[in-house]
C-alpha cells in the first residue's frame, strides 16, 4: 500500500482552502504505489490525487518532476497535471511532507499484459520522448550505471547469505555490462532526453482498449531514450512463467517506431541496455528485500524474478533476440 | 492497506458485464481497511466500491451482512448499499473470492476526533439500533465474551514473552469481567438487537460537519445495544496521551439519548461493558500482533494501547466515571 503518512482533518481542510478546487467530498488512501502516499481526493469540483512525497524522493527535485509533467501535457502527453493553489504554487507542504495535488486520470492499469497493450505503449513512450526534447532542464539518472556497483556493495554480504552465489553472478554481469554501456570508453553514446524510467504496467492506464495516460514520473530523468525501451522490455515482456514474450516486444517496437524510428546504434545497444535495466531493478529490489524492516507497510518484491530476466538478457547477443 | 487479492482485467470486465452500471472508467485499490480487499470502481454511471471478502469473513454470513445494510438503508440509516446484478444477485464471486459491489458514500472519516463529531455519532448509533430492531435474522457475536478466554489461551505463551506479565493481567481482568457480564448468572440481561460492533472513527464519514454515513458492517452482530456504546467509548474517547476524554463520552451519550434513552440497567452496566470491549479489541490485536507473518500487507496494531484503556475501565466503578 502507499499511505505512509496520515493527514489531520484540520490540516487537510486548511490545505484545501489554499486552492480554488471546491470543498472536500471524499478522501481515501490509494493502495497502489510504493514510494509516496497517495490519496484520492474528491471535491465539489471534481476528482484529484493528493500526493505526499516520502523520504526516498529528494524534495529539491520535485519542481523538475512537476515541471516535466506540465511540459509533457502541453506537448500532448496525457499525464497527471499539478494543480496550482491560489498563489500559483504547485508544490506545498502538508503533514510535514512536500505535497502536491494533481489531476485524476481515468483508466485502469492492465493486471495482465496482452499483446494489444504493447503497441499503444510503444507509441506513448516515443511520444513522451519527442515531447520531452523541448524540456531543457536535466536530471541525472541517480539509479543509472554509476550507482549499480555501490548498490551491490551495500548489500553484498546480506545478499549472499539470502541468495547464495548471487553476488558473484552480479559481479560478472556488472563487469560485462558497464564497459559496454553507451558512452563509456569507446562505446558511442546514444540519443538522450527525458525518460520515464519506471514505465511498468501499473503506471500505464487504458480505457476502452485505448491508452488513456501515463502516471508516476518520480523516477523520470535525463538518459538514453532507448534505455526507456529496455526498461519496458523488462517490465512488460516476461510471462509469469519467466518466458520472454517476443510478440509483446515486437509490438512495443512497432508502436515506438511509428512515432520515432530507432537509430541503428540504439537497436544494436538493446541487449546491453536490457541487461542494465534488469540490473537496476534487481539491485533496488535486492536492497529493499534485505533492508525492509519487519512490519513495514510495503512488502518488498522478490529480487529473484529479475535474476531470471538478467540471465535472459545476458544470453541475448543481438537485438534480433528481442524480435527486432 | 487492504488489497490482498488482485483481479485480472478480463475477470473484472466479465464481472461488470453482469451488472447494469455502465462500463469501467477507473479502478484503484483502497488503502483503508484490514479485513477485506476494497477497490474504488468508477463506471460511466457513477462510483462504487468493489469488495472481495477475504479469509476472515465467513462466506455463509455474507447474506446476513448485506441484508442488514439493505434493511438499515430502508430504515433511513445511510450506509453502503449492495448493488444487484442483472439477475438480482448481490453476492457473487470474483478472483476466487466472494465479491459484492456497493454504493460509494461521500464523506471523510475523522483522523482526529473532536467534540463536535461525538454527538452526531451517538445519534447515528442509536438510529442504527432502532432501525435494526425490525431486522429479524440474528447473528451471534463470534467475538463476544465466550470467545475471550479461548483467544487468550491461544496466545498465552507468546503473549507473555512479548509482553511480560500481560497474560496474568488479562486473566485477572477476564475473571472480574465474565461473571459480571449481563445475562451471566444473576446479572440481568440488557436490551439486545443488531449492533455495528466496530464503529471506530474510520468507519464513520462526515461531510461539512454532518455525519454522512456509516461503513464496514462486517463485524455487525446481535448483542446488547449498550455494548455498542461501550465499543465507541473505547474507540472514540481516548486521547493520544492515553487520557480518557469525558467530554467526548458525554457528547456521545447526549446524542444517543436524543434518539434512544438508556435504561438504568444499561447505564449501570457501562463499566463492565467497557472492560469487555477493551478486552475484545485487546485480544484480537494481541492475536494479530503475535501471529502476523513477517512481510504481511497489514501492520498489526499495538495491543498495549488497549491494555491502558482496559486499566482505565478496570478502575472505573460506575457510569459516572464516563460522565453520565
Amino acid at each position: 500500500m502507499a499511505v505512509y503518512t496520515d493527514i489531520g482533518d484540520e490540516d487537510l481542510r486548511a490545505f484545501l482552502e489554499g486552492f480554488s478546487i471546491g470543498t472536500l467530498v471524499s478522501f481515501r488512501g490509494i493502495a497502489e504505489g510504493v514510494e509516496n502516499s497517495n490519496f484520492h481526493l474528491r471535491t465539489t469540483e471534481g476528482d484529484f490525487i493528493l500526493t505526499l512525497y516520502e523520504k526516498r524522493v529528494n524534495a529539491t527535485e520535485l519542481p523538475w518532476f512537476l515541471g516535466l509533467m506540465q511540459h509533457l501535457a502541453r506537448e500532448g502527453v496525457t499525464c497527471p497535471q499539478p494543480v496550482a493553489d491560489r498563489q500559483g504554487r504547485t508544490l506545498l507542504e502538508l503533514a510535514g511532507r512536500p505535497a502536491a495535488i494533481t489531476t485524476f486520470l481515468p483508466g485502469v492499469w492492465p493486471r495482465s499484459v496482452r499483446s494489444e497493450h504493447c503497441r499503444p505503449l510503444g507509441r506513448a513512450l516515443a511520444r513522451l520522448h519527442l515531447a520531452g526534447r523541448s524540456y531543457a532542464p536535466e536530471r541525472p539518472n541517480s539509479l543509472g550505471p554509476n550507482a549499480w556497483a555501490g548498490l551491490l556493495q551495500s548489500c553484498r554480504a546480506a545478499a549472499d547469505s539470502a541468495f547464495p552465489g548471487l553476488a558473484a553472478e552480479l559481479d560478472t554481469a556488472l563487469a560485462a555490462t558497464l564497459p559496454a554501456w553507451p558512452g563509456h570508453g569507446q562505446t558511442p553514446a546514444l540519443p538522450r532526453g527525458q525518460i520515464h524510467a519506471d514505465l511498468f504496467p501499473d503506471n500505464v492506464f487504458f480505457l476502452d482498449h485505448d491508452l488513456s495516460g501515463l502516471i508516476d514520473f518520480y523516477f523520470a530523468c535525463t538518459d538514453f531514450l532507448a534505455y526507456d525501451i529496455a526498461i519496458c522490455l523488462n517490465a512488460w515482456c516476461f510471462e509469469q512463467s519467466g518466458a520472454f514474450n517476443i510478440t509483446f516486444a515486437r509490438q512495443i517496437m512497432l508502436g515506438y517506431e511509428e512515432v520515432r524510428p530507432l537509430e541503428d546504434a540504439e537497436r544494436h545497444a538493446m541487449p546491453v541496455l536490457a541487461r542494465g535495466a534488469a540490473l537496476r531493478f534487481l539491485l533496488t529490489r535486492l536492497y529493499d528485500w534485505l533492508n525492509t524492516p519487519e512490519g513495514a507497510l510495503v512488502t518488498p518484491k522478490d529480487p529473484m524474478e529479475y535474476v531470471r530476466r538478467l540471465r535472459f538478457h545476458m544470453a541475448t547477443e543481438t537485438a534480433s533476440g528481442y524480435g527486432f
